[in-house]
């Protein structure tokens, strides 16, 4: 296969929500069978943001801060956009600073995250539906996994497992 | 074809200006005949950016407001690059904020867009012939969108066409 | 070859850094023989950027001014993070807001930039030794450059090298 895409579905209890899908994506990249290539997280959302940082439960309370007190508070009547009926200007904002991608390498049919990355999904507008009890609601978060391979697969041959200071080429 | 390359030539009216440019980077797809692949769509400026988000024009007035008053206001003086000469450290500051690119998945042979996300050039530093009047200059900014192709060119097969809850994958 | 991943490890004198990395991002490129592809560039850090922007001193002054007064200040007491016993969390959220890798187009085997463009790797919590001399320490700082061909590699012609206005398409 040349290219694998999935369509990751989930659901957030929280308007605002930060999400470790490391596992779903590494899940992904062994479904693939993909050994070197890129794999493109992507967000379907304009209100939500994908981005690699640290499994660290005090930093997700900071950003989460940091995104309301810094970069955009919600405060839903200082925003043009709220006008329309909406109420979730600041999340647009919020998506277009953290960006809403990232592109990870894969190499030896791995992510090839340094020791301490893991990939997110950052939710600035869940719950649409508003339902005042916390229960998962029905899937409504998306985003897209496509990953790429960067051989040709008719023919497998084993690549080289240089060290971490060594260029590796996968040979053809 | 393997790979698309296309340089994306435009003017603007104002100095800060967002810009709508889905339609010519599915125009590019179009013309690629990519199935499957990725759309790298990337500012060749470092005072502008590429972003995903919402075709609302409050949210533009929203997105041009935050620039000034929250990430980074004009205010030429406060900045040592604009001791070069420049006055638009500001608009530097604007572009790392939101960035300069994106890479929007193709699938089957569409942008793969979530139902609200368009693609975006935004302009943090127009009209830098500074013409008093209101014309169109000569093109003056540009983008590359580079359409990658990640299955064969010499065999071409149907793709599958599951369903948004399933995997694809290009068979060659 | 289809794709070519090198690991470049190098040392920074500041805790706060920027340093201009498109010579080595450009030599990776000469070494893959890549014609046409793209060059990821990331960070394998959390708390450092990968970015595109200016060669201009006085800019990279207004970006660390511009992270420690308006985006993130270090003031380490204010996060939750730094509970942990570290002291950098305001390093992790300017590498959410710069972000932490790009993707640079390569044509006619050369990163394709525009006139201004160079690629700068943003360092925002470096010398973890915390040595007091200011000496070169062990290598520390790491990132990934992968780059990906999009022709394959048995056949090699010449592509058509068109003018800035027109698109290009590598034949095979």
């Amino acid at each position: 296969m040349k290219s694998h895409t999935h369509y990751l579905w989930f659901t957030t209890k929280q308007r605002q929500e930060i999400i470790d899908i490391t596992e779903q994506v590494a899940e992904q990249v062994r479904e693939s069978g993909v050994a070197e290539g890129l794999a493109l997280v992507s967000a379907m959302h304009i209100t939500a943001s994908v981005f690699v940082n640290d499994h660290e439960s005090g930093l997700w309370a900071d950003i989460l801060k940091w995104l309301e007190t810094t970069i955009a508070p919600w405060d839903a009547k200082r925003y043009g956009h709220n006008e329309t009926g909406e109420d979730n200007a600041a999340a647009h904002l919020r998506s277009l600073t953290i960006g809403h991608e990232v592109l990870v390498p894969i190499t030896a049919g791995k992510l090839d995250l340094g020791p301490w990355q893991r990939v997110f999904y950052g939710e600035w507008d869940g719950q649409r539906k508003k339902q005042p009890a916390m229960v998962p609601t029905d899937p409504e978060h998306r985003l897209i996994i496509a990953l790429s391979r960067l051989e040709p697969p008719a023919i497998e041959r084993p690549g080289r497992h240089g060290n971490a200071l060594a260029s590796r080429d996968s040979e053809v």
